[in-house]
């Protein structure tokens, strides 16, 4: 037999010089604490110029680049020109602010970077430290599942699937929807992910009833109790039902007992998407407005926004962890599990979710819960709740502005009054960008389109919301 | 009218010491990268302590921790005890490696914090350009679509989607399913995930056609086109074909030229899983296997193995960008686009996929594609496959060992000859990952459990292949 030859080792891509590599690393640190630490000194957002966004177009690099050098383009390029919502003036979407110990959990996770998915490993452990501190908060039982995914977008998907497979059986899995015809049920102003949820699970979003609203935003409990009859008595099987805490558009918490009440004694599945809300259980004058949610079957939240974690961190609760299992579990056998060695610790997270490769966002989320404690995350909701009040009573108390919705978490809907308030406050809020100094978005309510200021940063402050009020005011005497 | 008392200010979340956060963050750099720096010196694996478990299990933190405090119970509770994939050692599942310009790109992005689902801001842009470099490397036009992921699994599902939409049409988001009878192929070794899609999107996974595989573990043609022909006199719709660029068993790569042909002959959708083996494109020796991805309908991939980034990265790609965004995309008031300021820059990522909140998954690419170059991480890939013949040499010329398929890529199965084997060969697995030399992992093939060396991390060598062998074969003497 000729011998077999080793191939010669291979330099990889660890560093040839570890000690200068390491002090670049050190620099970079520094930077982006930099950039944290002054994010009061800059604008809220600028537009990056078109010669930036052209300097950033290069050939596929082929060649290796000085790590020195692509940070310096990232400062030049990229850090300048994010959408700000590290900044106490962003008040756009519902972003949340982020966090030196998110900041510091995550760059751990990525050199650690460990793979979610399962084996036997602590990382693991820790994602399942989450689900034991969280599942009593939101009243689920021990066997309840738990996982992080990207986003509410994702974790209200999954529900549907969950739901769905507790409708028709896990065979459903193997034989599809067949001749089902599910319907599911949510308020008007739902989030538009749930329909694109029921899409995705081959429902269709016209079977995801939208109930009327009553004059606080909230569900009609009536009109859904009718709804689901009417659907039954044509044929139809109602098997899912959402209440939203904190609607996108107003920050509405849906009568979650009520609808909890009423999914039971229609048999249906009462999942909560709390993306919004949720995390106001940790704010003792909050947590009565989420009454019923610890009645939910399954939840969908997110840490990332009022929870102030880096992107990306959501989370998925689900009362009946077996039947979340049964939705998504598969006997590959390139994972099969052990009872010692790195295979062992079954069920793993792939089990209950549609990721294999995920990375590590327990850690981020443990530092912050750690680091800052459920006390200090809730005073920081209750705060930002106060500003929209304090918002709320500006709008309320100058003739020149209309409120366009009460404030019921964190969100205020407001406009400049003035000929054609629509393009006058979509103009605003677009020149309100460009100085800086604050930056809300926009929606539409009853066809109008409203200055909409969802205060969710840790850092925004009284003044933040000073700022925001004269400069819409300044647009007043302009016009 | 009564004055409005603004709320006073609130301490938010910033560290009230900078310099001595600052400080901390830099030991905790330190930390990390000494991790990585000598991953050699530890074991591959070990099991976490019954006494590290329990100390994990502390009640819901309510009050503040030190940050130094919490590091340390890090160091002390996660680090070691992690799955093991940084260490050149490991070789289960198929695990990438990270690197350091990822882990520093990943700490860039935590603290910039930026959701990537939308608004005019560089970091879209830097994604967008991701798909620039992409696009053309894998045959795609202007005009096709690019996001990233968490992973494969989750890109594969989506494949599924966006080929769901071309075959039934948009209005099915609203319709659901219907009547349709849709039908889908891919070879028996296929991923399981895109068993797990076709559940998810309510076609299921019966529906799913697993064709039989030739001696080389590839999609039988001739029994594809039987399939499909088969099926559409039976009343059934074939509308997707699925190869793999890289069975997750045994590293195989489907014939992709052959099953193009046999997708356009056909109208279906031509999907190719290349979780594993796509990014060999950017190896010259290797990339000719792979002849007929740059005809793929849509492309899943994973930066997070070969690529090296850290977890998670996933991608996908679709030649018709707009059929994508026709499967995802919807109207909902509160994202409302604009000509100026953060609302504009429409297309938004969150048009093309399920998620509305998006990390930056994009900046621990970029930094690893610039930092390394193509080239580099080419011979990176060469270099693991290299091992792989090597170690599939070093298989055929013991007789205590089998070899038991044949090493088609950067993946080798093999197992200890013995009595029972298949307990044997389980046992080993274990053992190995007990001892802390080397990490394998096992599969099945027609019935008989293998041991699973999958070489994907740039630190692994021909030492490292030696210390897995011969830890295979000291369990042969001991038996």
């Amino acid at each position: 037999m000729r011998s077999i030859v080793p191939p010669a080792d291979h330099e990889g891509l660890d560093p040839a010089d570890w000690p200068s590599t390491r002090a670049q690393a050190h620099r970079m640190l520094d930077d982006i604490l930099d950039y944290v630490e002054n994010v009061r000194e800059r604008p809220v957002w600028r537009p990056a110029p078109a010669a930036v966004k052209a300097a950033l177009r290069q050939p596929l690099p082929e060649a290796p680049t000085d790590l020195a050098e692509v940070h310096r383009e990232f400062l030049r390029l990229v850090l300048p020109y994010g959408a700000g919502n590290v900044h106490p003036g962003f008040m756009g979407w519902v972003h949340g602010g982020g966090s030196v110990a998110g900041l510091l959990g995550e760059m751990l996770a990525a050199g650690l970077n460990a793979n979610l998915g399962g084996r036997e490993q602590m990382p693991v452990e820790l994602e399942r430290q989450i689900l034991r501190w969280l599942g009593p908060v939101f009243g689920m039982p021990e066997g309840a599942g738990g996982l992080f995914v990207t986003g509410s977008s994702m974790a209200n998907f999954m529900a549907i699937l969950v739901a769905r497979t507790g409708a028709l059986g896990p065979e459903s899995r193997r034989r599809g929807l067949g001749e089902a015809r599910l319907a599911a049920y949510a308020s008007r102003a739902v989030h538009g992910c749930l329909r694109r949820g029921m899409e995705m699970a081959g429902l269709g979003s016209d079977a995801l009833r939208l109930i009327p609203l009553d004059p606080e935003g909230r569900m009609d409990l009536g009109a859904l109790l009718a709804a689901v009859r009417r659907d039954r008595a044509a044929g139809m099987a109602p098997f899912l039902v959402v209440g939203t805490a904190g609607t996108v558009d107003t920050g509405a918490v849906d009568d979650l007992a009520g609808i909890a009440a009423v999914a039971r004694a229609e048999g249906l599945w009462f999942h909560v998407d709390g993306a919004l809300g949720a995390l106001a259980v940790f704010a003792p004058s909050l947590a009565p407005r989420l009454e019923g949610i610890r009645e939910a079957d399954s939840l969908a939240l997110d840490f990332h926004k009022w929870g102030q974690v880096p992107y990306d961190a959501g989370y998925l609760l689900v009362r009946d962890g077996a039947l979340q299992q049964r939705t998504f579990a598969a006997p590959e056998v390139y994972l099969g599990r052990a009872d010692r060695g790195l295979a062992a610790g079954s069920p793993w997270p792939c089990d209950f979710g549609p990721d294999l490769s995920r990375g590590f966002r327990a850690l981020k989320t443990w530092f912050t819960l750690k680091v800052y404690g459920t006390r200090r995350l809730g005073a920081v909701i209750e705060h930002t709740c106060a500003l929209a009040r304090y918002l709320e009573a500006r709008v309320r108390a100058d003739p020149r502005l209309e409120l366009m919705a009460p404030a019921a978490l964190n969100i205020v809907c407001f406009r400049l009054r003035g000929a054609d308030p629509d393009a006058l406050n979509r103009r605003v809020v677009e020149e309100l960008h460009e100085e800086g100094l604050a930056a809300p978005s926009t929606t539409v309510l009853d066809g109008r389109v409203a200055i909409r200021a969802a205060i969710v940063n840790h850092r925004t402050q009284a003044r933040d919301i000073d700022a925001l009020v004269e400069a819409v005011l300044r647009r007043f005497l302009i016009c």
